[in-house]
């Protein structure tokens, strides 16, 4: 059994990157938080990626993250231990101190908050996530949906305030009090949620999430050095398979209950000269039409990418005229299953008359 | 030094009758929360009104009461034990059992809050309040002006959800995280304060008013049976005074911010035939304006009275053509000191022109 390796200054831009894809479109941007990590690893921090299995079942980890108005881009903390006192807080609620760390979501800046408090706290992080990919509310993660107590939970700000969600309904309660704090918190605010037994998570995370996204990454830096069949190598590096290549033709996007919605209209190139491309976004890509018919839905990943370069295109950045392709990644089998679905299939987003039907890459 | 004295069944229809008097036409409306501790009381319940002096300086009081949206008539709960549970997340953040609770505010609702929360515990209540009348919002009390932590506070619902405000900024924020979070839980819910020691309550409290309560609303029934000069009894026992008596001829309201606001034209009658009355109100009565010239303004009292029966009229219950009397009371001296002017005169309310200028009953 491997106990894991230690996360470098080097591998964070490749972590970035590979975080952006799983982002799906959203999840926010882990620049800023990838910055602060490497400032505290400059100053001699290190965090090590660990695989789950390496912790005692008995062993607590901890989920932080960042947690901001459900509007694309602003998953950022401000201040830099905004995670870290909600942490805190938590371990104090609970009774109970965390052995590691594990992201709620690997897609986009949640893959780098973890990472960053486990810097500042001394602590490794867990190798997985609650997601495979990003999702824009806090209950669709494979913790809750597996049963993850939605209490105690905290957030905090970067001015000095911290809330304890200690009794909770449930998860949609805790999703509905955290997003609202956050609004008053300003944008961005550090989240922690119960912690969990590594026995737990042995089940129900997404394992190995970190280091994929880091093989993503490094696959996409290879890609472009050498400058041969970029995408196909990505989309290998990734699991998934490029699906479509067309230039966009139309974007329309709206902020609706705080939600970046929307929908792109593509029209084929190369091989798919003459298919029809639609992509519905809520924060994150949804669902693939071509020529009119649903073709992949949540929770199977989405990805617009650069045609050229493979850069991974959030949805803020969709622009008429771009030459893209689009990556398909059939989702995690725990984020598939009956209970899952019912929390991140299309009937979630409002999609009341689509129905999932798995992709296979 | 008095004991005090049991609050009986047979108390409540006048201690509700003084509260809403004193809310000063917002605070929300008692009359649920009376329901409720009547049922209690006649379940063998009983609870000690306290005077502030009877307690030890080192023991601690708890003040709880409702919270909604910052709009009228809502500051009541709904299923009965919210303020309790929230007062127990209270005790269990701070470490501190309290000996008896303390009304935030005797105008409205929330003079009968904290005894029915008493009447659950076992507890008395504290002879006093933290405004002497009715305020919209949570920082506007004298316990917070003089000193009062801003946390731990908590809040719960009927549901079963409670939130910990762990470490607050100031007073203003928690006002800020309270309000969003009860307006999620909808409507009505329960707050609970940090407990303060009785030696900081016998400072900064408005002391003795839940008998002035109970006496305004005493001497309003049987000035109402008398039929004999209700108007002068009721300012008599109120320690304030009829200023102004007449029709109402317009009345204007919206919600704005949360807030109702509006103001209300007068005409006068009898002995203030040919006089023009306004009042600017903002969930209570705020300003009263006299020929176009500021008269009174917060925190001093102001209160609309049915002219025949002293029956006091909420904001929402105004209406054309109303014969209405003008009853106004000096605030406490707690309530006009220079740092409360800050939380509570009229700049606190947006009227950056009208200064503060005290009235004398």
């Amino acid at each position: 059994m491997s106990d894991g390796y230690p996360l470098t200054e080097a591998d964070l831009p490749a972590l970035t990157l590979g975080a952006a894809l799983l982002g799906t479109g959203g999840g926010g941007n882990p620049y800023i938080g990838m910055l602060r990590t490497r400032e505290l690893m400059r100053a001699g921090a290190t965090v090590d990626v660990r695989p789950l299995e390496s912790f005692g079942d008995d062993e607590h980890i901890g989920s932080v993250g960042g947690i901001g108005a459900p509007v694309v881009g602003v998953e950022k903390v401000e201040e830099g231990e905004e995670c870290l006192r909600a942490l805190r807080a938590v371990e104090e609620a609970s009774g109970v101190k965390v052995a590691a760390l594990i992201s709620a979501e690997i897609g986009g800046a949640n893959a780098m908050e973890p990472v960053l408090t486990a810097a500042q706290a001394g602590l490794p992080v867990a190798d997985g996530d609650g997601m495979g990919r990003a999702f824009p509310e806090v209950q669709m993660t494979s913790f809750f949906i597996y049963g993850q107590a939605p209490e105690p939970a905290a957030i905090a700000d970067d001015k000095g305030n911290c809330i304890v969600f200690k009794d909770m309904v449930d998860m949609y309660w805790l999703e509905r009090f955290a997003r609202t704090a956050a609004v008053d918190m300003g944008a961005g605010a550090g989240f922690a949620t119960a912690p969990m037994s590594a026995g737990f998570l042995k089940r129900y995370a997404v394992p190995g999430t970190v280091t994929q996204a880091l093989d993503i990454g490094r696959a996409i830096e290879k890609a472009r050095a050498s400058r041969r069949d970029v995408l196909g190598k990505v989309a290998d590096a990734a699991g998934g398979r490029i699906i479509y290549t067309g230039k966009i033709g139309d974007v329309r996007r709206e902020l609706k209950g705080g939600f970046a919605m929307g929908h792109v209209e593509l029209s084929g190139v190369a091989d798919h000269a003459g298919e029809a491309g639609r992509i519905a976004i809520q924060n994150e890509n949804l669902i693939f039409w071509r020529d009119g018919a649903v073709e992949i839905t949540v929770p199977d990943l989405i990805m617009i990418l650069e045609l050229d370069t493979a850069e991974p295109i959030t949805t803020e950045l969709l622009r008429y005229g771009q030459r893209v392709a689009v990556l398909a990644m059939p989702a995690h089998p725990l984020m598939k299953s009956p209970e899952a679905l019912k929390v991140v299939g299309p009937q979630a987003f409002g999609y009341a008359d689509i129905a999932y039907k798995p992709f296979a890459a």
